[in-house]
This record gives structure tokens, sequence and C-alpha cells, in this order.
């Protein structure tokens, strides 16, 4: 099923199953069970509430050469605040700091959505954790990443609106192997990222065990998978969003999560 | 006031007032209003469920000093994910995954609520956004911090049980000037860290004001700012935490959090 927040045209908030035709069925409280009762989508919102939200670094093999980074032994984890999600269609905002130049940079990434909580979760069975997966755009101002927090990247990856999720949660049963699924970044529409997640160096599975060693995985914990090559700070000459600028993430069997960029208020 | 989330004989849930005799003065739903209905409070909890939890390195000048780092220019930002809250009196549970030998270390910290959500609050102003006060354990699994994640510390910072908060909110009206406390670690009732706040290198204020630069604070996000000299990995010889150790985190007008430590189940 294809799960979808959304606004009404009288700014109720609804969750229903995506009929594809500009509007929904909504389902029962806190279940995934349509009641027959349509309703026209006004506004989508993005298709999950996180409860925290991990990201992986440098998980595509072809990434990691562009950025020159080593390849990891382990996961490279890190996190971004709950505040920082974003909608579909919801402006991506530059931010006021980022005064010394251009910065921000789009990474379009395979967002898992866990389900069932978990600890100690084997490889094997991780995936019957997965609620479902979204399309992500893991924004990220590179100056504060790299320089601005002692070479933490939180503050440059922390900024409000800087968490685009969406069109809709894709529920697992339709996506079994996550690892076959072309996914793109496309600004104005010209191709800047294209990759398929088989070129992950760490697996959805292996991720989510790795990050819940000794660690519960809550419901409504969203994983952010890593982004293949082609970020504009890799790039020759180096390319960064600007006002104006409309920015695609899309990744096979989940949809298009388009966003525009905008100035600072 | 000091508020306190706790359960009673029962196991229900409570948030009141500690009336400082094992009792509470329960309050009205959402609020720090009293209701004069009196319950004895049976088990702590954290006194704050935080909808983020933000956390700065390197902000105690001896502690920066200890670490042989370099002075940072902005606050070193990082985060743990709200997984990793723990009650006043439960167990740090040394991860089974810290196969390497000792690593688990201790952290205290002054950890600020914000109560009033906001966005690029002036250093100012910032002091009027915080509910108040509690003490936090930084806790940390050494080498999973510095090798174990590409240079990022979530790993080493994320696991269950590695944010204890407590014992109690204390109100801020009731501590105006953060940077005037005293705070300290014990171990075994051996005094491992003794410091005050008017030792960070970035005050409250100016933590507040940076962190929520493009960025909102929701209401109960909890700041961890920092930890003073004496880690025990900064220690010679190095010392860690051991099952059977006791760990308390003491803060001049909050109180103090203890915490056993138990060896993985």
């Amino acid at each position: 099923m294809r799960i979808t927040r959304f606004l009404d045209d009288r700014g109720t908030l609804h969750r229903g199953v995506d009929l594809g035709d500009g509007s929904a069925d909504i389902c029962v409280d806190g279940a995934d069970e349509p009641t027959g009762r349509v309703m026209p989508i006004a506004r989508r919102l993005a298709p999950v509430v996180p409860s925290n939200i991990f990201c992986i670094g440098h998980n595509y093999r072809a990434h990691i050469e562009e950025t020159g980074a080593q390849v990891p032994k382990n996961p490279v984890l890190f996190m971004k605040p709950t505040s920082a999600v974003n909608d579909p269609g919801a402006p991506i905002v530059i931010p006021a700091c980022c005064t010394r130049g251009d910065e921000v940079d789009y990474e379009c990434e395979l967002a898992v959505v866990i389900g069932t909580a978990g600890r100690d979760i084997p490889v094997e069975t991780a995936l019957e954790h997965v609620a479902g997966y979204t399309a992500a755009n893991d924004v990220s101002a590179r100056r504060w990443q790299k320089h601005g927090g002692g070479g933490q990247f939180i503050r440059g990856k922390s900024f409000d609106t800087f968490c685009p999720l969406g069109p809709v949660l894709v529920t697992s049963d339709e996506l079994p192997d996550p690892q076959t699924l072309d996914l793109s970044t496309t600004v104005n529409g010209e191709v800047r990222q294209s990759s398929n997640t088989a070129d992950m160096l760490f697996s959805v599975a292996e991720l989510i065990s790795f990050i819940s060693q000794d660690t519960t995985l809550l419901p409504n914990t969203v994983i952010l998978t890593g982004t293949p090559q082609g970020v504009g700070v890799a790039r020759d000459p180096q390319v960064f969003l600007q006002p104006g600028d409309e920015v695609t993430v899309e990744i096979q069997g989940i949809g298009a999560l388009r966003n525009p960029v905008a100035a600072a208020p």
C-alpha cells in the first residue's frame, strides 16, 4: 500500500491509502486499514512523524570514491532532529546563517521507517521490522557540516526544512528487496545523481542490525541510508542549491519527492 | 519548583511538585500547577520526555585541555536518540557490543529543557525559553565514539540507558544564573569530576542561540551542555565504568542523579 498523510481543503489532517488520482481512502487511526471513506488530498505532508532520525554517511561505493573518503569498517552514524522534517512540495529554505557563500546541497536517500520496535536485531530478520519506505532528501550545508561543528556533521544537517520526506510511505510488502531500487536527484530537470541501492556498502538489513545493537529502535524511527555519487560539493565545478531551484528526489517504486528552494525570509 | 515524574506503588505515572519527603503534589496535566493531591513517590522517572536531545562537546576549558582538543570556534554539536533516556536509580548497562575491553565512561552535564519553542533566539532573551534544568550523565562508549563511526560521535553516545536524566526538573526561576553551579561526578564515593558551570566556553544562553539558528527548538528539547575535566578516558591511568559501580552526577540547586552500572544481560 501507498500511505499518505495529508491535509484536506479545510486543513484537517488525515492518513490514508493513496488512490493515485489526488484522493485517498482514509485509514482507521493507527492502522493501515482503509475505511472506504475517500477524501481529496489538498496538501501532502511527510508520510511519517519520526521518533528519531538516524542517518548514514559514506554508504554508496561510488560516493565514497567521489569524496575521497576511506571505506568505513562500520556504518558512519549521525542524526537529524525531528524539527528538520519537511513536506513534499514545501520549500527547502537556505538558512540565513549560511553567510559565507553557497553551501546548501542535496542528497537523495532511501528512507526506512521502522514499524515494529526492536533491539539487537539480526540481519536475517531485520526487514521484518520495517513498516515501509519513503524518499528523503538529506539536505546539507557543507561548510557547517565540515568546519562549523568540530568535525561533527549535525550543525550542517539540522536546519529547519533540511529533511524532506515523501511523497508516500510504501509498505514493505510492496518492496520486498530494498537493494534493487533506482534512485536519482534532478535539479531544474537536470539529473545530478543517478544510482541504484545495489551500490550500498551496508544493506538496509545490515544498517538496521548495526544501529539496533544495544539500542532500541522505536516505532517510527526513520533511517536515511546514505546517498550515491553526484552531490553538488563533489562536482567539478561545485554546484549548490539556489533560491528558485526545484529539487526532485525519485526512487523506483516510491515516487518523486519535489521541493522548491527558497531564500531565508 | 522542583518537578518530578514518577510512578506510584501501583505503577501509575504522575507529574508533580517534589515535596522533598518522598512524596509529590500532583500537577494538572501539562502545567506546573500543584493541585494539593499528594502521592508517595515509588519510582522516579526522567523528569522530561525529550522531543530531541542535542549535546555539546568540548565546552569546558579544563576538559578541552585534558583531551588535547583545539578550542572550538563554534559549539561542537551532536545528538543522542530519545531511546537512550534513562531514569534516576536505573542501571547504566554496559553494551554487549563493547567487546574490545573497557570503554564506558561518565560525563556530568547540566541539562537545559526548553519550555517555549523558538528559532533564531538572541543570546539576550535565550534564558526566557528555558523551562528548567536537570542533571544528565552523557554516558559514552569511547572506542565506538572515536573509532566506530568514521569520526562521528553518535554510535558511542546512543546505546540504551546512556542518557540518565534527573532527579528532578528545577524550574528556571529557581536558577536565574546557570553559569554559577558546582557540578561533579562521584564513582563509588570517589570524586572524579568537580567543576563549576562558570568554566563553560559557550554559556547556556549562547548555546541556545547557536542551536536555534534557522532551527526550531521544540518544547522539551533537551540540551546537554558539555562536561568538565576528569572523564575516565583522560585520566592516567584510564578508568572506565564497571558492573557494580555506582555513579552519581550532582549539580548545585538540582540534586544528585545516581545510577548503578550493570553488565549486559
